[in-house]
């Protein structure tokens, strides 16, 4: 079995590209190759298999064509700018999130042998008014440029599916938390930063109010969404091939008191500052999913904000805090 | 007043044409530049005001940046391949529909002054399974290729009002009927075909049921809903740009017995023979709609479909039937 993963160095396409070359298969399938493709040069770790990084912008003429040219079974599609920079830099956001995914679509088709594609799209493409809890059904009407792209990239996606030139599912995204490593110019970062940071003795920065809900899902549940939908039988799916994700819904005072179960001075970290920019893209976003269809298609989150954290502490920590808090 | 029509030449863009140029103003204001491009000349009656015809294919390099590099106030974008068509011609139809749509709001965002955009879209960015009425927040998920490329040309022009770059209204026309002149590859062409070549005494095959409801809106009444989209208040709007419009909803059997009360030799002429291509792309579309948002807007078709037999006997037929039918 050929794996093309696009984003094979973001923060989920690299855990996703480490899982599978941990397991060796993919839905009972030995792995023989994989792709690895980004802007910047993927780092997999060593395997007996064989992997090749590949780095490029995919909306370069040929660049597409040229990474689906081993006509790989399943193309995982994670490559993209994030909201706040795709909001900040409009021609690059279009560029990258829509021409490039346009040009992979094509790519795929031209291609002829309809592999399975999973596609990293968002929770952002749905725009307010939100009823409390958002349905599967409910009208994507995006209020961020990302949310549009991406909503583009699902649009295509699924007309590319219905006329057989691949078998595709999109994945609407809620926000990864708790994400590894530094700051990202996604307008949700700090959703991440307020636990990372305090649960290492760093200070962080609330932008927003207390009191907001959000749904979060950890990335060791998004790799799960990747693998599951890369191997569950689309047949069931129906031609509606964009599904809303699970997650855990919770305010961010739950996150900090999460936070203070397994840190108790961590939370003092944390500084309230509300920030205009951050606010105004966040507060576009729905609170809650129904995520009907993908629970009984079996996709799976966690249920607590405390199991996002120990997710955090097991993978990104190595299971233990620091023993010793930098002081500051 | 500068205005551009693209499809200038189809059969809306010639109408919408025709009465600009009779009327010589827009909203109140004197058109003084209009500009009317296709792929074919379009043809304009004469006029006193400045008339530009232009020819050729917008996603084509530069063209669409020359048709606004007069800033033009208003564009109505009408240019586009029939549904029939985009199922038969993939590439074609994702070339004029998807790409030459966003070579159009690329020069408009390009250029910088943010014009008034109306967008023929349709309601072929629906796909069942739908409610007995659809109402106007249901979910799009098109199940034709031109439902598809129509959608993203509105998730982009809804982007781009958003951040300034136009004033854009995106129309979810119904059916247009009775289309004077001869079929076009439209899948909804037989609905025209089955009165306006019966009214001349000509033969007409029915290829769907009869039992089969759908939704109409006249040309006449189309060309009003972009006059209305171009002049009114698009504060009132609000973000979600894209609005179904109205119509009247009947079956093909009440089109026959409308048929009936003004020419009753005229249904005699209706050959019903099922096309399972034309029926399998007819079956996935809406039949009717609340379209609760555009009259509320002020949006306007027609009550009933002697009303619509009535516009073409006055608009295409020189207000009278033939006075002896051909016989055949």
């Amino acid at each position: 079995m050929r794996i093309l993963i696009t984003g094979a160095a973001g923060m989920i396409g690299a855990r996703l590209a480490a899982r599978l070359l941990a397991e060796g298969t993919l839905g009972g399938q030995r792995i023989s190759h994989l792709t690895l493709h980004d802007v910047i040069a993927p780092t997999p770790p060593p395997s007996p298999i064989a992997v090749a990084t590949v780095t490029g912008d995919l909306a370069c003429v040929g660049a597409a064509e040229a990474l689906v040219s081993n006509r790989p079974d399943v193309v995982f599609h994670l490559a993209g700018i994030v909201s706040g920079q795709a909001e900040a830099d409009f021609a690059l956001g279009y560029a990258v999130n829509l021409d490039g995914t346009r040009a992979l679509w094509d790519a795929i088709r031209l291609a002829g042998h309809a592999p399975r594609v999973v596609y990293a799209s968002t929770a952002a493409v749905f725009g307010g008014p939100f009823p409390d809890v958002v349905p599967d059904d409910f009208a994507p009407t995006p209020l961020s440029s990302y949310g549009a792209q991406k909503l583009v990239g699902e649009v295509i996606l699924a007309d590319y599916t219905r006329r057989g030139c691949m078998d595709g599912v999109g994945l609407r995204l809620p926000t990864i938390c708790v994400r590894p490593g530094t700051p990202n110019r996604a307008a949700s970062g700090f959703y991440s930063s307020i636990i990372r940071e305090p649960l290492v003795g760093l200070p962080a920065t609330l932008p927003v109010p207390l009191t907001w809900v959000h749904t979060h899902a950890s990335p060791r549940a998004a790799v799960g969404f990747f693998i599951h939908a890369a191997t569950l039988d689309t047949v069931l799916i129906g031609p509606r091939r964009n599904l809303v994700m699970p997650g855990l819904s919770c305010s961010v005072a739950d996150q900090i008191a999460a936070l203070a179960r397994v840190a108790p001075a961590a939370p003092a970290l944390i500084r309230q500052k509300e920030d205009p920019a951050v606010w105004a893209i966040v507060k576009t976003w729905p609170q809650r999913f129904a995520a009907s269809r993908a629970r009984d298609l079996g996709f799976q989150a966690e249920t607590s904000f405390d199991d996002i954290i120990a997710v955090h502490v097991e993978d990104a920590l190595g299971g233990q805090l620091p023993t010793t808090a930098p002081s500051f």
